[in-house]
């Protein structure tokens, strides 16, 4: 019997009515006969009222208290839904991230999963069980509760699929699938019916919000199927798998943008072996993450070094840098916090010239000033200003002609 | 290092403050260099919320997804404890029903504990650490997560106070200990420095709600001393233990009170054997709790047979009886669900006559017309009006001499 494994967020569990929807969803699913796996989010702002919760009694709370606390709002959207198919008619049982064997290591609140032991889901799947386990969570070697962190659920979803052997991963939420650009920006945006798992990475790293990036590396190390889809529409949804048709391959596939970019400039830094880690570990203890990095060609030994954080930790980070610039006797050090970025991201860029320039005079044209640029085979991205962002993303879409169907 | 296990019930934890009263008491007992282990109940009306959310999506909510539901509100509260007691700068862990050992049988919302197995207790406690664990939850021999149903939380202490030895089990309140009756209905009740386990048992048999007979039965199987007391106030409580002080024997120790009784009488039956089974056994089946029977002598083989239930269980007890009693020839049955109970307690009536006589004494002097009565070694309950329950209540009082102080 074939296999599949749905994932439910928050949103599409907000509320007992909506909860009622996603049941008859499943039983769909299992009407055709599948064997079915659901992976829920805890129900809405559960978790934020959580968090609210452990602040009132402890600002700055324990990590493996707060992870047991967390773990709550999915157990109970678990039991929730369970009963409803039950109500149904359906068998079901709900299993805690334990009882399902999400198996991780200690890091508390941003837990990696090392391996899934299911041996009691494919037990219940033969009995003939829908099987609801409560995303997000995971257990210890020694059986204490972790949470997974960002992206928790979507990665609880795509490690069971691997390890049941699903035929796919369905993530449910509550937009169609994958756009060409966010439709919010750009009514005229298509939905994409397949992409690449590296289109869908770079995607979701640089400002997608559809799916976290670490559940889409996940499924291509497994290879597993993922279907982004709306839980409240019939909307087929969009595939990312392996196999993306040849017919599209050789093109932009989406643009994606971001408007949370702050940029530090460090000025006059002496050039010298070490002086990057001088500066970028301490920023890593602080927990600060630095995405894009750009060190310019020194000049008489004299360097100028640009990186960007999310607006949130600019402050942190100048903090963290200012002693260490001066120490290492750079100049001066300065930031921007009005940036954003857009990237244009297809595979089909990866072995074809001519993407980088057409991109850099679309913008040029509009009189859109560039401050940095970054690449990856299959992405370029430019960071803009902010208040540019939005025509940017218009004018690539226009210039890549993204609004033509594909084939 | 000595032990004492501490359980807070819902209102002790109902909020944010209350939960920081509570961990200043635990840390009081933890700098008096005790080892502590702490039970605690769901904060509040969490568990009557939850069985709402439930009802919503399932009025029949499967008994197994509703304890894997209920049981989050008890980890909730042992987190925020646990929390709040490394803000002041303690150590300390949360632990699930599951984690303390908590082993039970698979009868879900009614879970019957088997065995404590208390190594991660012992660990924790050995690392220092004030142990807090989620009260009301056990787990199975295939891990699934049980509620052990009334007085769970209380049971729950008692069982690993057991356990582990401890040298008492306090069970915190909002009451301030036991008394010789319901303050609430005769003010000059005096509330009981001690008490045996049996007069305990007695008493909450029969209608005082400070503690479930369940954790009373379970400390004197182990003999384990349980201190009742309020978790708002310094009073010193009430110690149930094995040895009360001789002085205090030879009394009556408390006067029990309930107003929640209804009676039904079977009148008229052919009397041979296995009539009580053929009645009490449908009522059983039924669910329905039955609590005194009594059987007239029968004149001419015809016999009337009475028993109470609680008044919420009549009108189904009725509904059971009636054809029953019409199968086995009786003549008729009637019901009164205006009946209430008063009940004398002490283990100083075991060896000595009088009592009896000196309570219906009592009672008939201010013209309460007994219409049962029922006893054990220690305790006698007459069922009365209700109406009258007030009135019996304060002269047995006076006429056992309760507002004296002992010794």
């Amino acid at each position: 019997m074939a296999l599949v494994v749905q994932k439910y967020g928050g949103t599409s569990v907000a509320d007992a009515e909506r909860i009622k929807n996603v049941a008859v969803r499943i039983a769909q699913a299992r009407d055709k006969d599948y064997q079915v796996v659901v992976v829920v989010s805890a129900m809405g702002d559960t978790t934020d009222e959580l968090v609210k919760l452990a602040c009132q009694v402890s600002p700055q709370s324990d990590r493996r208290e707060l992870d047991v606390l967390l773990s709550t709002g999915e157990t109970v959207s678990s039991t929730l839904l369970a009963m409803v198919l039950h109500e149904m008619g359906y068998q079901a049982i709900s299993l805690s991230g334990a009882q399902a064997g999400i198996r991780t290591d200690a890091l508390y609140s941003r837990a990696r999963i090392l391996k899934v032991e299911s041996k009691r889901v494919v037990e219940e799947l033969e009995r003939g069980n829908i099987v609801i386990v409560a995303g997000f969570q995971g257990i210890t070697e020694e059986m204490d509760v972790t949470t997974l962190g960002r992206g928790g659920s979507d990665t609880t979803a795509v490690a069971l699929a691997a390890n049941l052997g699903a035929e796919v991963c369905q993530i449910y939420t509550d937009v169609d699938g994958v756009y060409t650009a966010d439709p919010r920006l750009i009514p005229e945006a298509r939905q994409l019916a397949e992409m690449s798992y590296e289109e869908m990475l770079e995607l979701a790293s640089y400002g997608a919000k559809v799916m976290h990036p670490r559940a889409v590396e996940l499924g291509e190390l497994y290879n597993v199927p993922i279907l982004v889809a709306s839980s409240f529409t019939r909307n087929p949804g969009t595939l990312i798998h392996r196999e993306v048709s040849m017919e599209v391959r050789n093109k932009v596939r989406s643009i994606a943008h971001n408007l949370d970019v702050a940029k530090i400039t460090v000025i006059g830094i002496p050039d010298h072996p070490g002086i990057a880690a001088a500066i970028f570990q301490p920023l890593a203890k602080a927990g600060i993450s630095v995405d894009t990095i750009v060190q310019n060609a020194s000049i008489k030994n004299i360097t100028d070094l640009t990186f960007t954080v999310t607006k949130g930790d600019l402050a942190k980070a100048m903090e963290v840098i200012k002693p260490i610039a001066a120490s290492i006797g750079a100049k001066e050090c300065i930031s921007d916090s009005k940036l954003g970025e857009v990237s244009i991201i297809g595979t089909g860029m990866q072995n074809t010239p001519g993407f980088a320039a057409r991109m850099f005079a679309a913008l040029s044209e509009k009189g859109i000033n560039i401050q940095l640029i970054t690449t990856s085979e299959i992405r370029i991205t430019c960071i803009i200003d902010k208040d540019s962002v939005k025509d940017a993303v218009r004018t690539l879409h226009q210039a890549f002609k993204l609004e033509v169907t594909e084939s």
